[in-house]
């Protein structure tokens, strides 16, 4: 009892210590990181990660609406640099603190310190990672949960809370990964070995082998990091659940056993209530669902996280739901919920387009003042498949953007203005007929305060019957997402674009053959990418950057600055 | 024939291109590389490696004593720094073109690209190699030889030339590796997997099985990265070897089939010649050794390469002495050279003390200045293992020493100045009674034309009975090596100093439980690292780092500066 009360205490000191007032009832929340590799198993098979402060995943940050979180990040790193993105913090005035590297700042050097200092701007469900290679994919990554503002209330009852990070697990190192990426010939990543949900998994078998009676294995597990989450519940209470994916590569869905879901949340903005058996989740996304422990109180539940989009390959990720007082080591004796089938399509559309914003949620501008449509097509260059937007496929320079358009730097890359249309007798049905495309930095200029419309037109990829679901995360903004349809976008479908209730994102999906159309305003002076969520995607170049008001920019801390052109240009009034 | 002539008349314009002339009979050698991640087979079986231009090992520089060696480094790596250090090469005049990452320059970041430019000073057998984490062990290496001038012979003579560059290979990822070794519980790298002669091995197998009758596994080799090396020879002629070791770990020793080999120079020293059967190479060593074709021309006849100084786990590297005009996929029919046991140290010493200074050598100073004893013990800290100099385990800052002592900055890591000697009650032959040791960057500043000596002192290790060799390699100078001995250093043993004929070099070996005294003038404005070449003992912290004349170092490229307290420096400027 005494260690009890002593723990409670000095946690509370540590709170007071970390909580510096900011203003009236907000705090500065401060961390101090250390990103380094660690050895851990999170399916139960041992590999290097990449951690923090010696764990993984990262650990949660828990902030208020209208806190200031400062975040500290030493790189432990040996030989590489490191950034860490807060995805779905906006990032209002600290646009230099987005954590993408080349694009808001330089790597963080091995050995340094960069500090991250940013408003937790909206409660909601976020999470952070790795935005440097493909350091998200080795484990950078952890939850980041905004809860309201004091003397705030969320608009829904609950009478505790639940959170679920999920994510994908592939027992090749992110560095094979990269160069088989841009190897030619190609060399995919295939399927994740195993899913994981709050950084633990099972590889190659399965919690329930006893109840599946399909001749799934039995884990063997004996080690803390891969050991099953279990979810503490009382009978009878109303619950949130915060979901969150961070995969590189999988579509997921997922559902508890006996338990409908009430979404209410999609990245951080309130939703129209709805109720599902199964949700999908796309890299990128995060939701909050409610659910009522209102089942038979002697069992205890699945939670069941399975692949869609791509045919699967990984088993489901299995946590259990466990209802006090029963044991939480005892396995649910029902059948896991079943993951629909990865092309049942219409079943994803179904539940995405019954995301629909909240009454009071902010409403788009009624028309837009720059069009913007994006074709995504799978292209080659100099016999390397790459992903491309308008046949540009995004390399990114070693200069920072903030940076070298705050500064006019001439001398980093540059390709133009990239194309905000495609060729109108482009067939999206069909492979691309020259599939060759160029390499740029695909910089689009949007003027400051204007509204922009874009079209993320989904295609054929190289192979034929071959389109993919691209998850759209779009920094430094939420977003309205208009409206979604099948084939080639046309001016027609213009009428049908939903300005009543869209619902307000940062992430949205692409459907094969389908086209999304979003709104935004461009009102957040900084560099923003945008990019399909999928790890290996973006490094294959799916991504183009929007600039808006860098002008308005403020003093951009210089060591944010320290590489390539902007390195130089400090090393110039060096030398002067 | 017209190919033939096509091929020389372009190889004699790509030379004339890349031969600006710098002075009178000097060049200018230019090159440019792209360091990047690449899949190999060095050994068979298939990796990811660290090559130079999509290839490994590196290409082979080739120049003349007094050239001007350029090299264009860009850095592929997605995401980690990269350096190369011109192993034997002084850097006079150059210091910041030293290639050693946190002491000479900052690592090179992704996409950045970083020019070496120096003196080829003095006619030998060198080789480069990168020096940042452990990325030489990920194959980051290359010959580099320095013919005499024009005008000037090497004091032998020799018809043909033959270069091998040995090294040992490890299956597991350097980044692994890496964390591995500052993991607690610590965990060991073992013994490599294979051995390779010029980037090429077996593993686990050798292409002498049809012969060697011992149950070994015949090679089967399907790829061209793992093709026995073959080296062609005319009877009856005399061929300079010359013979490089840059392995990670290991200590090797090389014999040749029948023929003896004539021992004539010694890390871009001429040495005494002299006849052995079988000679040992620590890291870091280059040798030139010459040898007649005077055997059985019928026959060709192995090379063989073997660990030395630590049981060994991994299977002899071969290469074939091609006698023209036999085949050279005919193998040979004779049993390989057998290595000698791996702890006859007697065999060892025997070898090490029969290198001399050849007539005509720089004679040392008479006597020194300044005496720095240096013992070398492994040490425990935070329960890590770590190797320690005078109980300093060197930690490199993030800034580079060259920078952080000429711009006199006291924010870098400092520890003071650094024991110049050690307990005189300290017993070698057991393992430290205090095994605690302190991080430090054991900077030791050396009076600018001082004549230095320094004694290495080997100990016992942690475990009892334990003592290992350890090849200690200094940047920036070559020494005179004064003599060798057993079990602790006394004062008595400077008259056992060989003042004579004291051979020059840039590597000198300790033995176990035994001291090695070298000397050197310290004459080369700059900051140098002195350390053991096996790498994970320096990556576990065995070196030091000698500074002299700093203030009389010309201006350091800004390039070599952005990173660390130095960084920051030009930043600062940049505000003001």
């Amino acid at each position: 009892m005494m260690r009890v009360i002593k723990v409670v205490v000095l946690m509370m000191m540590m709170m007071m210590v970390s909580m510096v007032r900011e203003g009236k009832g907000e705090k500065a929340r401060h961390f101090k990181w250390e990103v380094g590799y660690v050895f851990w198993s999170p399916d139960c098979e041992e590999k290097m990660m990449i951690g923090i402060n010696g764990k993984y995943p990262g650990p949660t940050i828990r902030a208020k609406e209208g806190d200031t979180i400062v975040v500290q990040l030493k790189n432990n790193l040996p030989t590489e640099g490191v950034v860490i993105h807060w995805h779905g913090i906006r990032q209002f005035g600290t646009p230099w603190a987005d954590g993408t590297a080349a694009i808001s700042q330089c790597p963080i050097k091995p050995d340094e310190t960069f500090t991250y200092r940013f408003k937790a701007d909206k409660a909601g469900t976020y999470f952070y990672h790795g935005h440097y290679g493909m350091q998200r994919a080795a484990g950078l990554y952890g939850s980041l949960i905004v809860d309201v503002a004091d003397g705030e209330k969320e608009p829904f009852h609950y009478d505790g809370e639940l959170n679920l990070l999920l994510s994908d697990w592939f027992h090749q190192s992110i560095h094979s990964q990269m160069l088989g990426l841009s190897s030619n010939p190609f060399r995919w990543i295939g399927e994740p070995q195993s899913l994981l949900i709050n950084g633990r998994g099972q590889y190659n078998c399965s919690l329930a082998a006893h109840v599946l009676r399909d001749g799934s294995t039995s884990c063997q597990i004996n080690s803390s990091d891969c050991a099953p989450l279990t979810l503490r519940v009382l009978p009878n209470k109303t619950y949130r659940i915060r979901i969150a994916s961070t995969t590189s590569l999988s579509s997921l869905n997922l559902a508890i056993g006996n338990h409908k879901m009430t979404v209410v949340e999609a990245d951080g903005n309130y939703v129209q209530p709805f109720i599902v058996d199964d949700m999908d989740i796309y890299s990128g996304e995060s939701y909050s669902v409610l659910i009522t422990t209102d089942q038979n109180p002697l069992s205890n539940y699945w939670i069941s996280v399975g692949v869609r989009g791509r045919l699967p390959k990984t088993l489901p990720a299995l946590a259990i739901l466990n209802y006090h007082p029963n044991s939480p080591s005892r396995l649910p004796t029902l059948i896991p919920p079943t993951t629909p089938a990865w092309n049942d399509y219409a079943h994803s559309k179904s539940f995405t387009y019954k995301i629909l914003a909240r009454e009071g949620t902010p409403m788009p501008p009624n028309n837009t003042s720059h069009k913007i449509a994006l074709l995504n097509t799978q292209t080659k260059i100099n016999g390397c498949i790459r992903w491309s937007i308008n046949n540009i496929s995004l390399v990114l320079s070693s200069t920072p953007h903030l940076g070298s358009i705050k500064y006019g730097l001439k001398d980093a890359l540059q390709t133009g203005k990239p194309a905000e249309n495609f060729p109108s007798d482009y067939n999206v049905m069909i492979p691309p007929i020259n599939p060759n495309s160029t390499k740029g930095n695909n910089v689009y200029k949007l003027e400051f305060n204007s509204t922009i419309d874009v079209i993320l037109q989904n295609a054929n990829a190289l192979a034929v019957n071959a389109s993919e679901i691209h998850p759209w995360h779009l920094h430094g903004h939420d977003f309205w997402v208009l409206g979604y349809g099948e084939g080639r976008f046309t001016e027609a479908d213009i009428t049908q674009f939903n300005l009543k209730n869209p619902p307000l994102r940062n992430t949205v999906v692409i459907f094969p053959y389908g086209w999304t159309a979003i709104r935004f305003v461009a009102n957040n002076p900084g560099v923003w990418a945008f990019h399909c969520h999928v790890e290996p995607h973006l490094h294959m170049g799916m991504g183009i950057i929007f600039s808006e008001g860098v002008d308005l920019v403020g003093k951009i801390p210089s060591e944010a600055l320290t590489c390539g052109e902007t390195g130089k240009l400090l090393m110039k009034n060096h030398q002067n």
